[in-house]
Formats: structure tokens, sequence, C-alpha cells
């Protein structure tokens, strides 16, 4: 396999979403992650927002669902959805069940087995994929803006807490605010990093916030009919370790929204807004 | 079953995403439809766009990846997106093949067995449907847009063509323009109306035109990347037939576009502004 081999191309809104296909040195297997470049980097190069999708999603959904292209055409922003775990490894159990294994990455690096070969989701995404991504693209290194949904959410939170610098932007859609508490962080922490939840803390975003190095500001939105809300979700616990921590957290209920992509389409637009503002696109409209 | 029963309600862009269930009599068969109400139908009643969907579609498809609900949202229209055909009637074959069936009613009233009983798409979306969406939601009547894309646009083009006066607004994304010439077309038509071409003609766009007792400009978009174009949709044969009758038609051809919805949602925006400019909406953005 080349380094990164493209699978498919369509075009949409005057850009291409592109489809690629590597072999990934951090899960030692191939993996899948999709790019949309919007029209302005045929002319030059462009900033990227990472988009982390929830449990079950692949590189797809967010491309298909999220009406993104059409902001991040008129940002000039690319956007870059990578699958949500390595496919088809072989791990024991990995396709039992829809929170934990294939489509439930996590995005940490799993340290026991049988998930430590291949389940390194973490290094993956913070490490490998960007540079892949600003080697093989036109896209601007220095200016990256993460967002993500449910255990999209919490990855593109502790992500960005875990690497200062790294991102220059933050937002998330229904995140995942405190898994050692919840029953998928819990499930998903206990199988990937043993049952020491001492250990867990380095993934959990309402435990970084408090040790945190640099103050990304944060925006959540949050819908007021999620059904995941009050047990997996726990919205409150982000925003009191934010309080304790004196950290930027805007958090907004929005009232009626579920837990599906329709609630990430009607408030896209604004998170891509959010983000071209502080990643410095050319124009924002 | 009530007259309209609701099986579903997602919030959407401050309106509702709503998935009915009934009992067509048309088509003698329990149909689903989904419509999207949006912020504005809370206050006054909204003209309604209808979509027609492509072959193996539901009522799902363009409600998820069109990214219609936006433009819904801003311009005060109401979206109805019928299924394709009834389901589960036990018509001997209806689940064998993508194109015939389940999934590819193709907006005939059929005339021959085993379809005739409840593959009856025509009287279904031109009387039954309309009708019932209009006592049952805050829709006006008498001002209704028509869409729909490939199969659907077949639908669109042909329905507004049959129905002089029922429509104010005709728009398509990548029709098939000639039906009774096209392999897709040849199959449905034969199998649901008998051998006899001359009683293909009513369903025929391209044959239509030129008896049109009203000329609704059309507007059409079509994607140069189409791998259908040629073999299937014949947009030509839709050039030539209005050039013949004079028929007012805006027919673009967008380079790079293929048939999927990532298409649909690069230019739905467009059609429902020309829809909403059309259908007198109290403000076009």
């Amino acid at each position: 396999m080349q380094e990164v081999e493209e699978v498919g191309r369509v075009r949409c809104f005057g850009g291409w979403i592109i489809t690629c296909r590597h072999l990934s040195r951090s899960c030692q297997h191939p993996m899948r992650f999709a790019i949309y470049l919007p029209p302005q980097a045929a002319e030059h190069p462009v900033p990227a927002v990472y988009w982390l999708s929830g449990l079950t999603c692949t590189e797809e959904n967010f491309m298909i669902k999220a009406g993104a292209q059409r902001h991040a055409a008129e940002l000039g922003l690319a956007l870059v959805a990578p699958d949500t775990s390595p496919r088809d490894t072989g791990t024991p159990g990995e396709d039992d069940d829809y929170d934990l294994g294939t489509g439930a990455g996590f995005y940490v690096n799993a340290t026991v087995e049988p998930w430590k070969n291949n389940y390194r989701m973490y290094d993956y995404i913070f490490g490998e994929l960007i540079g892949l991504v600003e080697q093989t693209f036109p896209i601007i290194d220095q200016r990256r803006g993460i967002s993500g949904h449910s255990m999209g959410g919490h990855g593109a939170l502790m992500g960005s807490l875990s690497n200062p610098g790294l991102f220059q932007s933050v937002t998330a859609f229904a995140p995942i605010c405190a898994p050692s508490k919840c029953p998928w962080g819990r499930k998903a922490f206990s199988s990937y990093l043993g049952d020491a939840e001492a250990d867990w803390a380095a993934y959990d975003t309402s435990i970084l916030i408090a040790n945190a190095r640099e103050q990304l500001p944060i925006l959540v939105d949050q819908g007021g009919a999620d059904p995941f809300l009050e047990e997996q979700l726990m919205p409150d616990a982000l925003r009191a370790a934010c309080e304790s921590a004196d950290y930027p957290l805007t958090l907004r209920m929005q009232d009626g929204y579920d837990h599906s992509y329709f609630f990430i389409q009607s408030y896209i637009g604004e998170h891509l807004r959010y983000h071209a503002e502080r990643l410095g696109v050319d124009k924002v409209i």
C-alpha cells in the first residue's frame, strides 16, 4: 500500500471529498479517513478542522449527514474525518458490542490485551494522522481546529487538553464529559486500560481541566432532549470542572434537540465559523 | 390506524422533522412520509416543496443527506418527502430487483398484474398525499413546489406536466428525462403498464412537453460526471423536446458532479430559493 491511497473522490460545493486509506504505524493496521478540500484549497493551503465521530461511525457519517461542506466551502476550511477505530484486526471480541472494539476506539492508546496492539487511536489521531494530512494535502500546519460528537466530543476535548498548542480551536457536540464515571466510558477504559482507575485520568476531560497547561476556550452544544444526557454525557461534570479551574467554557443547552446528526446539522455552521475566526481564514463571511 | 400517525419527531434548525404513517387508499397499503416544518410553521401556514426520491430511497434519505432543512428554515418552506413505493405488500417479486417493485414505484399507476393493486404511486403522490398533508399540517394550499432526483426527477417533471395548476414551481436533479427510452424506464413501464408503448407516453416527460397545457418553467441541474448520464438520464432528450415545443427550460450541466446526494447538497439551496421566489414566501433572504 502507498503512504496514502485515494480510494474515492466526490465533488461537493466546488471542492472535493476524498476518501483515503493508509497503513497506520500507530494501529499497525490499515486505517481510513475522509477529507473535504474546499474550493480555496485549489489556490492555496487552508486550515483544517478535525472531526472525531461517535460510537459506530466510520469516516463517512460526518461527510454524509452533517451538512458541513457548505460552511467549509464558504469559510475556506478543510474538514478531516477519521474512522473511529481500526476494523477487522482479528482482535477477539472486537465485533461483539457496539460500544467496544470496532467503531468504539475511544481515542485512547490501549495498554492491555487483547486491544493493545491495534487500538491506539490516541497516537493515531493526535500524532500520525495530523502529520500525514499536512504532508499529503494543501493544509496549513500550526492552524488546526478540532471538534467531535459524543465519544468524539470526548476525543476532541481530551485531545486538545492533552496536547497544548496542537489545536488553536476546540468545540464539541454532546461530548462524553466524564468518561471515568459513565457506563460507556467505564466499559471502554476498563477494557482498553485495565481496572486501575488512576490510569484513566489522562483521558478524562473533567479531570484534565484542573491541570490544563493552556486554557483554550471550549464551546460545547448539548441537546436538551438528548436521551444520553444524564447517564452518559454528564455536561454538569464539565461545567463544574471548568468553574473550579476558572477554565473558559461556553456550554449551550439547546432545547428540544436530540443526539442525532440533525442536531449537529443545526449548529455545525456556528461551530465552523467559530473555528474559522480562531484559525484566521482569509475572510469570514 | 389513525388517518395520519406520527411515528417520529426530531428537532432540526428550529423546526421539526416529523415521520408519518397512514393507510393509503391509493396504494391500499400503509405508506410513510417525512415532513419538515420550519420554525415559521409554528406561527402561520407555509408553502411546501414536495421532494420525490430516486431508486432504493425511503422517506429518510432526503432528510438525512440533502442538507435542505437549513435552507427551508431560512426561507420558511415546508419539505415533504414521501417513500418511493409501498413496501411489504406481498406482491410476487417486489424485492427481487433494486429497480422494480420496492423502492422503485416510478410514480405511475400500475395497470397490470401483479402490480396494479398496490403500485399506484401517481394517484398517491399527486392526489392523496398532497390533500392529506394540507389537511394535517399548517401548509398553504395552492402554493406548491415539486422537485426530485433521478427517478424522482422524472416524477417531479412528469407530475407537474400532467397536473397543470397543481404546482407553481418545478425543478429536478439528474432526472430520468425519457423513461420510455432508457433501461430503467423501459423495465419499469413494461412491468407496471404492459408492453404497449403507447400507454407509456402519459408518464414520459420528453413526450408530455410537446402537448403541455401550461408552460411552468423547468430548472434542472445535471452532474457532468454522473455515471448514468448517457444511458439512463438523457438530458439531451429533454433539451430537444423543450426546444421543439418552445418550452422554458434551464438545464445546467455541473462539471465534475456525480449522481450522489453530495451533488444535491451542493445545489439544493439554489433550488429551494427558486421555489421560494415562485411560491411567495414572506421574505427571501
